[in-house]
This record gives structure tokens, sequence and C-alpha cells, in this order.
């Protein structure tokens, strides 16, 4: 490979000839040897960077401490990055400085180099017409731009990817849950037999639990809008241009089309990622959620023969390379694995954000990380479960039909007739000896024939539907 | 010890000849002999018990399915639970059945039979004059009660002790923070030092962690006010009067003075307690809050003499069993230890949120318990922590002054002036040769003396203080 | 009450007139009022407490640096503590100070002030027999006393409560595998029907996953038999007589009967509690097998006749205060509650050990109180279990003989004969026109019926049974 | 782009003309899309995944099952695989069925589809040389083959990358250790200055640390090593020829170069992975080590100025965008990311291991993935921790020496002269007036100068150094 000379504050730095990063780039390639092939820093994130330095130089300029060519430079490269052109430009991992410094330099040397050559400079210039400090990273810390960088990230992809795919999975539920709605089943409670409900009845308890889960995200989005990008250093905000911190935030509201505001208290946001445990805590109430809901369409789709079989899934695929015409629940595997991850980066992610010191939380990278990985993970398997799976929930009519009718637990519509006692003698019974209810019943001569029939009807014993 | 025979739909048991409870509290004392010296169900849970038979009894009077006479009873004795006047009548264990039953019917006998007492009755008559089932439970199941009870206690701890010894403690370090705004002290960040901040703003940031972390329990209040009384057996509310939920939800509310309301959806209510998961991730969030204040104060407090020594915090009691004269910052170990232990228990609550079947989940008292163990160490903890630790926080100014001006971060101030790369300069070379950076400064010819003393101002570099 | 005043280098201390303890417990009571009710520390470190004192103070005799009478003294209190006659005297909670040493100093003002009265002496007496500090407490610290303390209670809890409960769950449900062996039942892979296996085969799984399980635990042992006493203050020894650590380790084994050591370095025994983190990992693993055993013995038991219904498990308990007659899985239901509860308890364990700082883990009693905690309830809850499950479990033969005639998955069988393709055809079809296997592969032409008996013998493709 | 037609027992696929995948990798990629880009079945276990299939197309050639033409042909394909030529060929995610059925075909279809190729056919044959299922997956299922693979893979990992990787910084510590054993610095227990040791004694606990988390690592190799080949559908065996079990892991042994056995109860080796639960938990017990490690020395080496400064560390790039000349502990920061990382890894695989049920655990995909996150995590963070700082690691004599003659702990070493509370009597009000140890000890007239200068030695309070 062909290189050229970077330097920074540490010295001289071979770099590839046509690499727009530059030194500091350079170093954390060498000096974080982890993982590189799979734990590159989130393109999220890169993306939210260009959003901020965009806003900043644009900041910068109102403020009168840039000119207006070096801010426009900025923001076409900005754009250029949005648009997905320079993604190889960002080779470095997750696991480097935990403040995020790395990468808000790369950032930095990409923009300036890149913007040197968008303006007619060559890469090998020994002064560039954007210093990655100076310019780039003019009225900015990665102590406060990292941390933005991840609010805006966060919270673009709770509501670009994964709210819009809770809501698809919880819309197509709703319809489910309305198409069933009188259609009787037995209950289950304890994993045992229990009072009937009708089949749409269950399925409104997984929207309800989707619709809680919905407000629990929208909840958290307040604390996700505030944005670091002010504090600079430490928090206190300096070397930054009056009105600065209200007006990037605007800026970067006005970029993005999302209400981000300046956080009230910048020391917070530089020394804890709160609104990033807390917006999680969102997510790992959502994957349990998921975790219950696709555990029950799996159980319930079981069978074919000697399982549960009360509702059919689609058949996707071939599902063993041994047993042939085997169809498994594949798609509810995916989303309860999903569910098992959140649970696992919800620790992550908490570790990280309880071992924050002072100024600084240093566990930023590995948070915001993880904190993608749920979002996107979330988002993307309710769509798949969605198309895959729940769109083709059907019932198996003639298994519900014999489960409900089989019931000793619809005895328990006799509790208010002839008290709970003798109800339970006649289930007792009828189980052990593996009568009907109703002949029991009859037999122990606590109901006549005609009670029965009246009394004890599954359809009169799953309430009002709404 | 004597006994008298108590029977249930499986048959006879013996029972304590003066316990209030009666066959299936006595089942379970002998089937689950699980931790039973540590792990009591928890006493919130009984007495939220208490508050919604009383108030299902006079729902159940109200509908006219109940006569006043029992209702008025059952009354009684929930008052009695709730003045603790009962309380080792209580002795089930956390590991019971995960639906709560047990516990569930604990009460339901301790009422009837205490209520039979009461009337005048005696524990050994076979007939008694309120029934467990037919009586207390009137128009419950153990699926609709339990979880309701959990919700009532729930919300009662986050109100009454939690949330309360949050604001204590935040309300403390607000004083502290504009105490101590103006005492400009050093930056740290990766533990490093870095440009200054006051020591008001430093605290001020654990302030605003401590009112979004309150903003955080109060999003999540709205889930945990729904009830899933009304719901019975499997949500469908077989056996209920008309009206019942929500005339029951609004006794539990006259009576608990909170504001609960019946859940729109009982499937849900039943079958999940995702209200439970969500409300436990705001606790988590403030377990990590606390545990980044508390590191942070016991480390600020380090030394006396070759630690960082900051802060003074208040010498409680003798510290170590072998050093004479060490005093230690305990009550942040405790508060850290707490903090560790609520995110542990978030975990568990997780799981066993994630792991329901159908229409029951059945790690209800694994849930509950961690969830009221969180609520209570956080309460207790930040009261503990603001009484013995946070209200004698005081600065070490001579400490905070040697630091400060030693700084070699106060360089920072002279990026505008002189750019990024000579300030750099300034810093490594001052570092290396151990000199002040006044000092290089000058020697390298980048600023004048006066410049330096003009622009190198530890007190302009903390930005505005509000 | 009524007090005494007793002190500490703190100053006086006013100490309810008949305690046994002193001066820094009863502060540790006033400084640390934080779920006083429910979170003592553990009897199983007292206990713990009562055999290093008692070592330590004959290491100290047999090394001259303590008279006779004292040692002996110590040791008479210390056998007190053992036998439970001392258990009021302990009121600490689990919150205290990180190292515990108000739990350790509790142990030496008891031991000194009931030494002090065994010989004689009163409470109120100024000056009394042993000291605290210099005698009971002589060549150790809490630093090392904590730590062994951990140690000892937690390798006694394994080999007493924790293992024996295991392995009576594993004896029993090897006898099932014994007996059962010969039942040729459905196998269900996703959930789904699959190839025979038998019932005694698939509990022979369970086994296996417990045999690893104790495998898993005793590989821990050795890590915890290093004992951590003789470091004292920071791990150097200080203040200890020549043979000290090695001496006193056997004296502790001697006592115990476990073969405990004196560990190599004591810095790690003090500053890092890995030996805990490392035993609850296997404890961990063997709540993870308990999770999925208990899971699948409710779903072979669920129906009674809507369900999987396979096996039968014992009736304990009415299962339902609505539903007469139900029955439920409650010990699995205790069993899973408990994995989740050890799940959970893993994490609080792990931030614990991970948050140690220089030569002190300043987590020590939450690590303790979590490992107990899990130690005990897997031990109480395989017991429970065993004893009210797992010894009644039965085959249900005519539902296991129709799931396994009319499984599907049979066709596996013709793969071998007739290839992959073709078997799923077969498969298929009868599925799609809800016929017998050997209806359709006879259909098809692919086999004959006579093939068909010869190739499609569940009891044939269950392999070798051992 | 071109396509081909395939086909599987549901239909015709278009899949990619130059793809040597076949139908059902084509379906699962259109069926999963789920974080396609960033979540790729790791490639350790498509090198596994080579292995077994080579070793079992032996083993059926043995056998007498398979032709040596197709043995041979399967082989050179999976050497192939293994030199990483047809590294694009396996595009699937780890978020599909949680059997890895759909891994399993991707490879059989490979392996089947290059091997006509290399035999002189076309991928457009319809017929070909090699069946997927009826060759390259004789005697095999997903069920038995995913797992075999993850176990491959995992026991690889931890001998290639994690135990080596762990080893290089234990030895680096080591020599540290010895290096610095006779530097007596002042420890540090509650982050309060404590009683003297040297910074070798102090590095030589990180030593121990990592010696027990090997130890720990290599008590699960055992279980690691059991192969769940031959177990095929439900781990009865079904489909696989005689000696077939013994003989593939044999054969795998061989090909490997590792101690591979065939699992003695398939059972177990289908339907849980408690060796990889089992195994984590080691890796996360090393976590835990990693983060204590890496918590100290970048507190030793904080600073430069106003913190503790007792060691220094690489300079590796320049800190700050903002601070100029400011240095930062980022390997310290990568890898308390990365345990971080390993402990949330860790409950997503409890949780995975908890959720099998019946004859398969279906999270094997989310399992392993975790598992060789973590320990590629470790390994290579280890490595750069190790050559990016712990070597470099040196003492800043000045600091250590000042804050040892500092301390007032140094009092601890009069106890046994004069006793504790003399001696704390001393301590506090040197502390109180800023007085010197030694001072206030002769002006309270307990000691002689002389005698304070004999007993006070920190030299001599380290104790034995080895």
């Amino acid at each position: 490979m062909e290189f050229r000379i970077e330097k920074d504050t540490m010295g001289e730095v071979k770099v590839p000839a046509n690499a727009y990063y530059g030194a500091q780039t350079q170093r954390s390639i060498e000096n974080f040897k982890i993982a590189q092939d799979i734990n590159k820093m989130p393109k999220e994130i890169i993306k939210a960077f260009a959003y901020l330095k965009k806003a900043a130089a644009l900041t910068n300029f109102q403020a009168g401490v840039l000119p207006q060519e070096k801010s426009d430079l900025i923001g076409r490269v900005c754009d250029e990055i949005l648009e997905g052109k320079l993604d190889n430009e960002f080779p470095l991992v997750v696991w480097q400085t935990g403040s995020g410094t790395q990468s808000n330099m790369n950032v930095n040397e990409v923009v300036a180099y890149r913007g040197h050559v968008l303006k007619g400079g060559q890469l090998t210039d020994k002064e560039k017409f954007l210093h990655p400090n100076d310019d780039v990273n003019k009225s900015q810390s990665s102590n406060d731009t990292f941390p933005t960088a991840m609010h805006i990230a966060a919270y673009k992809i709770l509501v670009e990817t994964t709210i819009p795919g809770i809501k698809k999975l919880r819309d197509t539920l709703h319809q489910k849950a309305e198409a069933f709605k009188h259609i009787v089943k037995i209950g289950r409670t304890h994993f045992m037999d229990a009072t009937p409900l009708t089949l749409g009845q269950e399925i409104s308890g997984y929207v309800s639990q989707l619709d809680h889960g919905l407000k629990a995200i929208n909840n958290t989005l307040a604390h996700l809008s505030e944005l670091a990008l002010g504090g600079t250093a430490v928090g206190t905000g300096i070397n930054t241009p009056k009105g600065y911190s209200d007006n990037v935030a605007k800026n970067i509201a006005d970029l993005t089309g999302l209400p981000f505001i300046t956080a009230e208290n910048k020391f917070e946001a530089l020394a804890a990622h709160d609104a990033i445990v807390e917006a999680h805590g969102a997510l790992k109430t959502v994957a349990v959620s998921l975790m219950k809901i696709a555990n029950d369409i799996r159980m319930l789709s079981s069978g074919p023969r000697a399982g549960i079989g009360e509702i059919h899934i689609p058949d996707n695929e071939p599902g063993s390379s041994i047993m042939p015409g085997k169809v498994n629940p594949t798609q509810c595997e995916a989303l309860t694995m999903i569910a098992a991850q959140v649970l696992g980066n919800d620790v992550a992610i908490n570790i990280g954000g309880a071992t924050g010191h002072f100024e600084l939380n240093v566990f930023k990278p590995v948070m915001i990380y993880n904190f993608l990985h749920s979002a996107r993970l979330i988002g993307d398997g309710c769509v798949s479960f969605n198309d895959k799976c729940a769109e083709g929930i059907e019932p198996i009519e003639a298994n519900i039909k014999k489960h409900v009718e089989n019931s000793l637990m619809l005895v328990t519509a006799l509790n208010t007739k002839i008290g709970y006692y003798k109800a339970a003698e006649i289930a007792q019974k009828a189980h052990k000896e593996g009568t009907t209810l109703k002949e029991m019943a009859v037999k122990l001569g606590y109901v006549t024939p005609a009670e029965f029939d009246e009394w004890v009807v599954p359809a009169h014993m799953v309430g009002e539907i709404k």
C-alpha cells in the first residue's frame, strides 16, 4: 500500500495515501486491534456526527467565529457522509478510548481533508484549508460531541426503525384480535387448562403490551432530546461563543427534523448517560413483551399432532435437515433470541452508565453500540416477525373447539350456583374417572342436565367482547 | 404445639390451634420449605391485599352480591391487617406457586377465620360465618388479586419511600451545588486533569441526574396505576357482577388515596407484568445515577494525604479494626452496594417478566419481591446517604486551590489565541520539564507574561454560573 | 429501654443495657437504617466468624502472643455463637461498610463482652477482660477476616446444602430415567413434533445436566478453599506473628472439617473476590439447568385435557381460588422463580466483584449476601422440587402412545430408504390431507404397506438404550 | 443481478447465478432481514462446520455409507472453506432459526454445489453430484451439527485467542511485579490511605487474579470437549451407522488437534448448552478481574498533577480534541468497556441457555454469537492492553515516596507497642492538626523519637517479599 505522512501533536504518522483520514485515526487503528472485523463504530454514529459537525460549522459562522467558506465546505463534506459516499473512511472500532475522542477526530480529519480536496487541494499538501481541530472541531470537544452524536443516533433510530417496527406488528396483532374476537377457546393458566376466553381476547393482551411499550419508549424521548453540545471539555462551555449551545441545538433540530434542545445541565450530559440507560430500560421492557408474545405463538402453533395446535403460522422454509416435511416457528425463535440479546445489552449499558467518574463517563462507545444494536434488532425483528409470521396467523378451529369442549375448568361457571367446593368435587371426580363434566355433575346430583346446559356455556364465560 | 383440623377441597389438614390461617396456608408451609427464615412474602404485599380485600367486599356489597354484615366484617379484619395486628398470620414465602395463589388464600383464610372470631365464633367451629373462597375471595381470583396487590404495593412504596428518599438527597445536593457554586476546582476527564469548573457545577450534575431519575419514575406510574382486579381467572371477568372492575378500582383508589384505575386490558394485566418491568427500568436508571454519584464522592473525599482530598465527608464511625484513626466513606459503600443489588434485581425481574405463558405470568412473587427490595433499598439508602454523608459535605479549599493552580489543562484557554498545536506544545513541554504553564508559555515565546495572566484565569474558564 | 455507656476511639455511645455488643455495633445500627427488617447480615457469615475467631485465638496462643486463658475464653463464646445461643446479638445489616468492618467489630465486641461476663464480670465494667480489638481481633483486620468468613460460609453452604440438594434431585431423576427407559414417546424440537425417543432418555438429559452442574460447582471449590486470613490490613500481613497464615488456615480446616488453606496471594484475597464470582458462575449454570428441567416438566404435565399431558406430577394443593379442582405445577414455578433470582443475583455479584479498588474490594457484604441467597435457594429448591414433585413423576401412557403413533416425523426413518425429498413429500401431503403417514406413503407409491410396517417402527428409532 | 433456479422440498427459489449456496440459504436471506449488515453468523462457526462436515464425510466413508469419491470431494470443499476461499458464500445472520438449521443447510449447499463444480459440473445442472441433505448432511441433523460447531468454535477460540491473550498480559504483569517488588508505596483501602505495601505486591494481586482466571477457563474445557455429533434429530442417533458418534468425534479431534470426545449423553447435548453457559461463567470471571485491574491502573496513573500519579503508562495518542497535550488511559478504557460487554453477553447467554424446551434448545445462534464475541474481546483486549499499556508501566518514584511518607496509617505499626486506642489518638490528632505522625506521637508522650524511628519503618511493614 502507498502512504503519505500526516502529523498531529505527537508527531508524524504514515497514513494510506488515498485515505481522507489522518494521523489520529491511523494511530487508533494501530493502537486498538480489537475485533476490528466485527465491531466498527456504528454507522448511525458517523451519520449523527455529520449532522452535528454541519450544525456546529453553521453555528460558528453565525456567531462570527468561522468564515462562511469554511462553514459551507464543512457542510458539503457532511452531506457526502450522510449520502454514504465516504463510508470507508471510518475504520475505527468500538473498543477505543471511552470518550469516543478518536472517532470524533476521525470525523474531524475526514471533513477537513476531504474539504481540502473539494476545494482543489491535494491530500499531500502540508497545510490544508481546513484544520481538524481549529476549524472542524471549533467550539467543540469530543466530550460534548460524542454524547451529542449518541443522542442524535439513538433518537433517530428509535423514531425511524424501532417504533415503526413495533407499530407494524402491533397493528397486525390488533387486526388479528378483531378478526378472532368471537372464537371461543380454552384459557391456560400455569400452562394448565383454565376457563375460556376468545382468541381475539388472548391476542388483545399482546396488543396492549405493545401499546404500553410504545408509550414507555415515548416517555424516554424527552431526556434523549437533550444535547450535550456546548458543554465542550467539562461542561462549562469553555471556548464557545455566546449563545452557542442553544443555537447549535436549534440547527441540529432543523437539519434532522427532530425536536432536539440543548441540555439544561451540561455537567450531567458529559458525565452520565442516564438518558441512554433510561431509554434502553424501555427497550428491555419491549424485549420482555416480545419474548412473551413469541413464546405464546410458538406454543399455540405447536404440533402439528402432538402439541397444542390452536393456530397455524406460515411455513416459510423447510425446518429440518433430517426430518422431512418439518416446519418450525423460526420467526418466533429469531424474535426470542433478539429479546435475550436486548436483555444482555441492557446489563452492558447499565454497567457502562454506572461507571463514569467525575466530569466524564468513558463508556460512551460501548453504551451506544449496545443501544443501537437493541434498537435495530427490535425494529428489524418486529418487521420480520410481522411480515413472515404474524400476518399469517390463522386459527385451527377444530382443535380449538375440541379443547374448549373437553375442558374441566368450565365448572367455574357453577361456582356462583352451587359453591366452590361442590364445583371442585365435580371437576376432580370427572378428571379421575375420565367423564365429561356434565356427566359427573348430574351423577353427583348437584345439577340437572338442563341446568348444566343453561349454566355452562363457554361463549357466556368470556365476558363482554368490546 | 396444639393443632386443630381445617379442610379444603383436597381434604383435612392439621393447623396450629390458634392460627387464623387454615388448610391451604398450612399446605404451603409444608410444601415449600425454601428459605423460610429469610424470604417471607413482603409485608407490603400483605397490606396491599388488605386494601383490595376490603375494597372487593365493599364493591360486592354495593353490587348486591354480598350482605353488608359480611362486607363490614371483612373490612374490619383488613383494617387489623393494615394496623399490623395480624403480622404473624402470614408465614408464607416468596418461593411458592408463581401466581401467588397461596398468599391470596392465606389472606382469604385469615380474613374469614379472624372475622368469624370477631363475630363471636370459635376457630374450631366447623362452619364459619365467612368462607375464604365464597365470601372473601368473591368476584376474585388469585390471578387478578395478586397482580393488583403487586401494583398497589409497588405504587405505594414508590410514592411513600423511594421518591421521597431520592428527593431528600436531591435537595441536599442542590443546596450544596448552590453553596459551592463559586469554588473553582480542577475538572477531571478520563480520571485525568482537565479544564476547571466549580464544585457547585460538579454537584449540579448529580442534581440533574436525580431530577431526571425522578421524572423517569414518575413516567412509569401511569402503567402501575392500572389494576387487574375484575379480570378474575383469565381476564374475562368470569363470576363478577356488572360494573365490578371500575367500581373496585375506584374503591381501592379511595382507600389508598392513590389514583388507581381499572386496567383497560385485563388479559395483559394477568399474563404480563410489563408495568413492573418498566417501572423497575426507572429504578435501575436511578441506581446507575447513585453509583456514579457515590463513586465520585468517595473519590473526591479520598486521602486524607495520598488521595484527591477535595471534599470532606462526615466521620461516622471508626473505619478499621486494625488501622487506628482510619475513617472511610462507608455511606458511599452502602449506596454503591445497593446500586449493584438493584442492577441484579433488574435482571431477575426481566427474566420473570419474559417467561409468562398464555393467560398467566407465574413469576409474580419473584418479580414483586425484587421490585419492593429495590424500591426500599433506594429509598432507605438515599435517606441514609443524605443524613450521614451528603449533608456534611464540605470543600477542602486548600487542596482544591492547589490542584487547579497546578493544572496543565489551563492551557486550553490559549486555543483560541494561539491555536491547538502550539498550546499542546506548551503543555507537553511543561509536563516533561516540570515547569509551570506560564514559565513554558513564555519560554517558548508564544505569549508574554502579561498575556498569560490575562488569558489564563481559572475563574474565567468555568462559563456562566447560573 | 435501658442503656449502658460503651466507647470506642470516637467516643461514648449508648448501648442497650443487656446487649453483648458495644459502641461500634450501635453506631452501625444508627448509621445504616436501611432495610433493617429484611436484610440482616446472613447468619452463615456470623457462624463463619465464630470459626475464624476461635481459630485465630488458638493460633495467637500457639504463637505466644495471646494468653491461654484469653484464647480459651474466646473459643467458648465462639462455641456459643455456633450453637445459636447469641443469635440476637448480631443486628447489623448487609448495607453497611463494604469491607464488613462493622460486622467484624460486632463479633469482636460480642466475643469480648460475653467472654468478660462468662469470666464473671459485668457488662457495665469499664475495663473488660477481653478487648475487642487488641485481643479478639488480634493478628487480624476486617480486611482479611471478612473475606475469610465469606469463603468459609460459601464453602460450607455449597457442601452442606447446595450440592446435597442437587444430588438428591439428580438421583431421583436418574431413577426415573431408569424406570422409564423403554417408554417410547414423541420427541419435540422447536416445540414441534420430531422423531421419537424414550421418556427415560429425555429425563437422562436432565440427569446429565445436573451431573455436569455438580462438576462445575466442584471445580470452583479449590479457589474458595483459599483463605485471606493473615493478610491483615492490605495483604502484607502486618501485625501477625510468624507462621500465622498457614497455622490459622490449618486451625480453621480442623474446626470446620473442610480443606481450607491459606491463599497464596493475599493481595488478591483482599482486593478481589473472583472466587465468589467464579463459584457463582457455577451456581448460575445450575440455575439455567433447573429452569430448563422445571419448564419441561411443567409442559409435559400440562393439561389435563388441552395440553401435552404425557406425565403426571403430584397434586399438592388446590391450584386456584376461583377454578375448582384445578391443580398446578407449583413446584416447577417455585424452582423457575429461584432460577430467575439466581440469574439476577449473578449480576449483582459481578458488579460487586468488578468494582473493587486498589487493596480492597468494598462490595463484600452484597457479594456474599447474594451468593448465600443463591446457594440456599438452589439447595432448598431442589429438595422441595424433589420431594414434592420429581419423586411423583409418572408417565401417562395413553397420551404418550397416542402422540407417538400419530406423529408425522416417523417419516424420518424412510430417509435412508427412499431419500429425504420423497420422505418430505409424504409427510407434507399427509399433514395437508389429514391422513396417516402409512396411508400417504403407500398412496404415493413410495413404499408398500409391508415395507412401511417394517421400516417405520418407533421403538427402532430410539437408538441403543443403555 | 443474474439468477438461477434452485429448489428444495418447498419448491423453487431464485438464487444469484454464481452463488454456491442454494434454495434454503436464499430463503433465509429473504425471511430474516434482521441486522444483515452487522450480525453475520460468526466466521468461527463456519470454519467449525468445515471441520465437522469433513470429519462426518470421512466417518461415513469409513462406515461404508458414503463413497470415497464423495467423501474426498466434501473434504476438498471443507479445506477451501478453512482457507477462507469461500467466505462470501455464507451470508446468513445470527437472527434466524434458533437451531441454526439454515446455517447448517448453507454449509451443506455450498459444499454440495462447490463440490459439483470442482468435479466439473455446472451450477445450473439440475442434478448435482453431491446432495446437500443426502450426502453432505448424511448421518447428521442441524440439531447435532450446530451444537458440535458451537463447541469446536468455542474451544478453538479459547485456546487460540483468549487464553494466549490473558497469558500474555499475565506474564507482563508478573515481570512488573518482580521488577517493582521492593518499591514501597502507600496502600489504599476504601480508596483511603492505608498501611504500605510494595508496588510489586500490588501488581502480584493482578497476576494471581489472572492465574485463577486461567484455571477457571481451563476447568470448563472438559465440558466443551464433548460433542453432540451422532445424536442427530433428538439425541437418539437415528440414521447413523454403528460406531459413528465415537468415530466422528475422533476424526474431529484429529483434524483440529484438540481433544474432542463424543458427549456421553446426547439428549443434554442437543437440548441444553450448559457447557457454553459454564464456560462463559469463567469468561465473565475474567472480565471482572480485568475491570478491577484496568480501573486500578487508570487510577494509579491519574494526574498528571491533581491525581494519584504513582505510575506512568505510555502516551499513545493525543487525548483530547480540545485540551492540548492531554493524554488519557485509553487502553484501560477499551478494556473496561470490554468487561462491561462481556458481563452483558453473559446475561444473554444465560437467558438463551435457560429457555430451551424438550429435545432442543433453540437459542443456539445467540448463545454462540455472544460467547465468541466475549472470547474474542478478552483475547484481543488483553493483547492490546498488554502491548500498548502494561508493558510500559513505570513507577513515578517521587510521588510514591511522598505519599508513603506522609501517610498517617503508618501508625498501625504502633498497635502492638502501645495499643490500638492510643495509636488511633495519635493518627486522629495528627490529621486534625496537620502534623506528622512522629511529631504527634512524641507530643502525646506515647513514644520517644528514637522509638518512633525504630518502630515505624514503611519498608518493615510490607511483610516478607517472595
